[in-house]
């Protein structure tokens, strides 16, 4: 079934993200149809050459294929049910956030509406969509993606995942949780020294300046995933017991301290777990067992 | 006082990092007096050049100063108590690890004895001593400090925290926590997409290789340690609620793919708390207020 279409791309939803996602298309030349359930959203993108349409159908209709950005899976679901004419020929790229089993089922009810359904994420803050650096995940039938790749490619680096259409949440959702340890981390540790006085931004010279580019390296910890992989994790440069010793330090400076130790605890207890295993003499990488399990 | 000097340093405790001291100076042509409970241990250093002391009294009187490397401090205390001829106008630099309210009764401890007391903490492992990169932090007597500096300054960048002789460890067990909380952040990454069947070798190339380089880097951190001071985090860019609900759907995704939950549970837990004490509408650095207290 051929459609003659009015433009390129359509993007439903124009939260801050919406709006950033087609203002980056319309800055590349690229014709763009948007919908937006509160159509005052609509004005700027209007005004720089966006066409409007009256319904979810009309813009579904109107382009190859429909980006989704909104809020959450229920609404998308009263959105999509929204569109009169069908859903069946119509193809939608949905980067919603929500978890991979909300990805997964909202692939299996577009299968029964014959809708050709990609999920994806988005990696940047609204601002950088379209810039260097800028990294979208999308994962589904590889056919359809490979198809609407050049114009995915103008948000930002589209990177395949794999078939299953849970994957680039489960993705997104690991990774912001990398990022939220990592910035917890450096939380937790300025209140730990701040509980001594030290004002964060003289422990920031010290922690950001010169330990995390040096020590946290990321080319460190990629050089041991594949011990991950193996589930080998020999300790001839240091062993859990030793790691163990320094949680110990680090929850009991805490308390002494009287900064907040559940987190500090916490670790101690996965440590004390993967020891209770059999990994007391393995490297501080055998956590990994603790994290792959409830 | 003025004792007549065999050597330049003196170091006590040769497990792997005392002998990784040792060697360090032997090897910048420095002379070392060394001394450990077990004295086979000092036979390549001996070797190497350094001066094997029969008493821990001898080698804290063969040197200006003296650096100990024990494993914990009720084995230093036993250790000290055997110096028979007393500490009095000695000079010790401790490098254990340990807590603070450890390092600060050590030196309360040491004023009683006509001691002087540094204590410190290495912040590289022993192959990376006296290299580029290495750092060592140091609390107490600032005097002390200056006076031995230059000697200290072979091992690494000897950075001065202040007179209260238990900051060098607090620095220690903050950025250690820095350190686990990232490694583990990583490790709880995998798991999340490893319950999908993805290696942790694919996602490494993904998460480190663009991710954390991008991402996490240390400068963007820096330029908000100042508001930490302030208490002040306007969330013009995003703010709690919105962070919530992305540490929700990670707790969730944790839970659905079977790994484990308790840390992205506990993470969403005290940025409730924090948005119960009014931070809903402030950024994510908010957070601090959580970790600040008990």
């Amino acid at each position: 079934m051929t459609f003659q279409h009015s433009s390129a791309v359509s993007v439903v939803g124009l939260g801050p993200m919406g709006a950033a996602l087609a203002e980056t298309f319309l800055g590349k030349g690229i014709s763009v149809t948007v919908w937006n359930r509160t159509p005052g959203k609509a004005d700027t993108l209007v005004a720089k050459g966006a066409h409007l349409a009256a319904t979810v159908d009309e813009a579904m209709a109107a382009s190859p294929f429909t980006i989704a950005c909104i809020n959450d899976y229920p609404t998308m679901y009263r959105v999509l049910d929204g569109a009169q004419g069908g859903l069946r020929g119509r193809t939608l790229v949905n980067l919603n956030s929500g978890t991979p089993s909300e990805a997964r089922a909202m692939a299996d009810w577009a299968a029964e509406q014959g809708l050709d359904y990609l999920d994806g994420a988005i990696m940047v803050p609204p601002t950088l969509v379209g810039g260097p650096g800028s990294v979208f995940l999308y994962s589904g039938p590889q056919d359809l993606f490979a198809r609407h790749r050049a114009t995915l490619a103008e948000l930002g680096d589209p990177r395949f995942l794999g078939a299953d259409p849970g994957l680039a949440v489960l993705y997104n959702t690991a990774l912001l949780h990398f990022m939220y340890a990592h910035m917890n981390g450096f939380l937790h540790a300025a209140a730990m020294v701040g509980s001594a006085g030290v004002p964060a931004a003289e422990f920031a010279e010290l922690a950001l300046g010169w330990f995390a580019p040096v020590v946290l390296d990321p080319a460190g910890l990629a050089s041991q995933a594949p011990s991950l992989d193996d589930g080998a994790y020999p300790g001839e440069l240091g062993t859990m017991v030793m790691n163990l010793n320094a949680l110990e330090h680090i929850a009991r400076a805490s308390a002494e301290q009287g900064v907040n130790t559940a987190w500090p605890t916490l670790m101690q207890e996965l440590a004390e777990r993967v020891i209770a295993q059999g990994h007391g003499e393995d490297n501080y990488f055998s956590m990994f067992e603790a994290f792959k399990r409830p």
